[in-house]
């Protein structure tokens, strides 16, 4: 990671790449029928997930090159550097440590001298004590009742990845609890979740890093004036049904939460890679049960173990992000679609949108140069069938290539009673083993529009339960898949100053606004503004 | 449309961009500074929408050239032959009227000398009268209940389409009335849907033209199954609690449903341009109330006209597609991101994602030549701000270049009591105004990581009210505008043959897991499939 490193793409493996790309004349269809032994070679299979990627317009050689690249660009080192808690976000100083909030390990995570577990133990251990008073009702509303509507207020990483982790655990969830989300701050987010809740039932978390997001705040602030509304301006409503997640102790104060009912995380907790600490914990055990939580910490913890362990030739991040960096940097597939075939899993490519390319969606190296490459992929994903129906038509007859992730179950979430052949599950699946196969391999015909050419590569992952443990198994084989790219191209896959510019001038905007609704004639409401953003905002402000 | 056509790649506009794309240096800072009427030049202004197209990496020559592109590939007589009614989807020999089903022009449509519009009337009749005799109670369940829940089940175009629109439209939901879809065949989808509703109060519409789609028929025999063993395996509860929208009368008489109960559409209308047909009519009549659905319809109606009779240069389907064709095939920038700052939206970039890459991810022409040039993008979309917290830092700073649709409304759906300066929708709106410019203006910055370098191109759509007027205009602004490319490129965005194969294979895997469930041992289960499909089916049905 230091600054002098060898560029990516000077490296000799990267030289070997392209020259293998050149010589690559994909057919999959011959790979396969000439080498039996194509799936020995590109599949992995471990207790709790199989990773098979045979359909990759990959070769033994372009493989064995791009484990070279990862053993020229180190990356060994710097996933040692990551789990040892280096400051390896490097712009903002700061560690990346989320792995040690599922680490079950038993050994000490130390940072600067000092073990976090501690901590991350006394956080968990207090979002198991408050789950559990919630849950059984010995904590209440301030009427008395029972608190059994969730609604946690965040927006990105304080969203995304409880949404996605929560939808596939509904099954699990505790009879009689609910949980909503509130993130935009379009009053139709917020009345559409509010709308048929009894404020008296109501127990509110405002998950946010810095207490200063505005989207967060401003709707913290709406909630807040429609519980006090309906069950009075008194300091006693927000102690008890509003909490927070957040690092910033004062600020949660100033709002009037009871300190007690802050649950804390660390500056080496990124937003987007936040869904394991109490950002998570605190929603989730509300809604699942704590225990529920802890299963969804154990699988992640097994990926992170299996990423940290492994050799890189078994290691599925590893190998799966050399896959993408190959397709990215050297076939030229830059976007990617993400299928799983479960509905419960219908939030995890919005969610892998997030990780992946707020991660890697970055142009400068880690020494501030321009990278002369391509960095993070476009991603995108629907479940599958639902897919098929939608835009898999491109996928399979498009001019672009997508490569695609299929990830499929063995076991349904339910059993529905029927005298079918096949069951739903069934036939969902049968959808899931035809699909790679047809892009993969095509189909020729005589009439143009019903040709298939094949070639068109994609993962399969194959796991057994769709549970909190899967869920967060795929949580952190995102989060290393993304990382280890990372890693090899030498970016920062921890900062986001990309969304600092818009926000700058959102303010400015703001404050124009404001001065409208004082006064519409006062000349500087839209002087300075480009001619289209001052129209814009005319039109706008005049309805 | 003729089979002789002069492929798009060698007309004389074609090289005219080729070389205006060579000759240009993007720098719309430069361009905004030193041309005042850049803003007159690339906006259309409407009575219902806006649409800025300022900050696109366009001259006046560039779109000049665009608009000869059109002339030269006689773009208005393509258009002028789908109002028409000609037979424009060759592959399947069929006509593209959808257009049709929301003509309010007092004009006859003649298809093959016969006029559609009284067939297109009598159903629309027909829902109406039947969705104000549920909704007003005369219709009841078997057991006397009112009939308050309507699932639809449906998938690809039978369900994208009108989710969308019923998202939109919730607001102006009747009292009472609640609406649900089971598209995937996970038997998730199926309980999730089902488990909390009332069978006795349930009313099921299945909808799908052919009566044959698997996953429907297998959900909707799923369906008919949770209400025949709650309410009694009776004719008559088929009979008063399933309708079906279809083209295939005989099939849906077998199912039980009376053929009173069959709402149908016609083989002009494809799957994802059918929301406007009984598809969508059907169940919005019964969830929103007819009224609203004749909104929706007019939206459609204003923009269909506004397509059909505005000259290209002020034409917003057109403008919009010329547009998305010049960064596709000569900036090179092959995905775009549907970005609607209203919550309301939610589902507006998935319906979109179907319309644009199933009509237009093709690679064959109308004459069955492999096209030499890209065709339809990948479409994907969150809303704003959500979208801001999420994936928008490679918008931002990523290595590639993704054109962005900004979608926003002056008028929220809901205002929401507060004492703050500016309203929760004000405060969204600010993120809408600034992040066009930060995008397209960039900023400097000595540190190498917040340096925006700006030119990344953007469409700004502004609408007054987010209602269902609103969601049927932007509905026919997305389908003309993926018609004008098409007719462009001279493809054929009606069909989509890219989805044949994977069910072919599809229906071979379910024969192997028939066989497999008769008899584990049978040889035949595994034989002749690839080695990794094989061990995969193996892991699958072994459990």
């Amino acid at each position: 990671m230091s600054e002098q490193r060898t560029p990516v793409n000077e490296t000799k493996a990267w030289a070997k790449l392209k020259n293998l790309r050149k010589k690559l004349e994909p057919d999959l269809k011959n790979w396969f029928e000439s080498d039996p032994r194509r799936r020995e070679h590109f599949s992995q299979s471990t207790d709790h997930v199989l990773f098979d990627y045979t359909r990759q317009l990959i070769t033994e050689e372009v493989m064995d090159t791009l484990l070279e690249l990862a053993e020229e660009t180190d990356l060994k080192s710097s996933i040692n550097s990551m789990f040892a808690g280096e400051k390896i976000n490097v712009t903002e100083q700061r560690s990346v440590l989320h792995t040690a909030l599922r680490n079950f390990s038993g050994n000490n995570v130390y940072l600067n001298g000092n073990d976090v577990m501690p901590d991350i133990k006394a956080v968990l251990s207090k979002i198991e004590g408050f789950s559990k008073k919630i849950i059984n009702g010995e904590l209440l509303g301030v009427k008395g009742d029972k608190l059994k509507n969730i609604v946690s207020v965040g927006i990105g990483g304080s969203y995304l990845g409880p949404e996605y982790l929560a939808e596939v655990s509904k099954a699990s969830a505790i009879e009689g609890m609910n949980l909503y989300f509130i993130a935009n701050v379009d009053p139709t987010d917020f009345v559409r979740k509010t709308e048929k809740l009894n404020p008296a039932e109501t127990l509110v978390i405002i998950v946010s890093k810095t207490f200063t997001t505005a989207e967060t705040m401003a709707n913290a602030r709406a909630v807040k004036s429609w519980m006090t509304n309906s069950l009075g301006d008194d300091p006693e409503v927000i102690k008890k049904h509003f909490i927070a997640v957040s690092t910033a102790q004062k600020r949660v104060e100033e709002f009037g939460i009871d300190p007690e009912n802050m649950f804390g995380f660390w500056d080496w907790v990124g937003g987007r890679f936040s869904a394991t600490s109490a950002v998570g914990g605190v929603p989730l055990s509300l809604y699942l049960g704590y225990d529920n939580f802890v299963e969804i910490l154990k699988g992640a913890f097994w990926m992170d173990q299996h990423f940290q362990n492994q050799p890189f030739e078994k290691n599925i991040p590893v190998l799966a992000g050399l896959i993408d960096l190959w397709n990215i940097n050297f076939m030229g597939y830059k976007t990617r679609a993400i299928v799983p075939y479960s509905q419960a899993w219908h939030k995890y490519a919005a969610h892998c949108q997030q990780t992946e390319m707020e991660s890697n969606g970055k142009s400068v190296d880690l020494s501030g140069r321009s990278v002369e490459f391509d960095t993070g992929e476009v991603i995108f994903g629907e479940p599958g069938t639902n897919s098929q129906h939608s835009y898999f038509q491109l996928l399979h007859q498009g001019s672009s290539i997508v490569p695609i992730d299929f990830i499929g179950f063995i076991n349904p979430q339910y059993k529905v009673e029927s005298n079918e052949e096949i069951s739903l599950h069934e036939e969902l699946m049968t959808n899931f083993f035809a699909q790679p196969d047809a892009l993969a391999f095509g189909k020729e015909n005589e009439l143009p529009h019903k040709v298939f050419t094949g070639n068109r590569p994609s993962n399969v992952f194959l796991l057994k339960n769709q549970n909190p443990f899967a869920a967060g198994l795929l949580l952190s084989l995102l989060e290393h898949r993304t990382a280890a790219k990372g890693f090899i191209w030498g970016i920062n896959s921890f900062d986001q100053f990309g969304v600092e510019l818009g926000k700058e001038l959102g303010i400015n905007i703001r404050e124009r606004m404001k001065l409208y609704k004082k006064d519409p004639a006062n000349p500087e409401v839209f002087s300075g503004l480009n001619v289209s953003t001052s129209e814009l905002l005319k039109s706008f402000m005049e309805g």
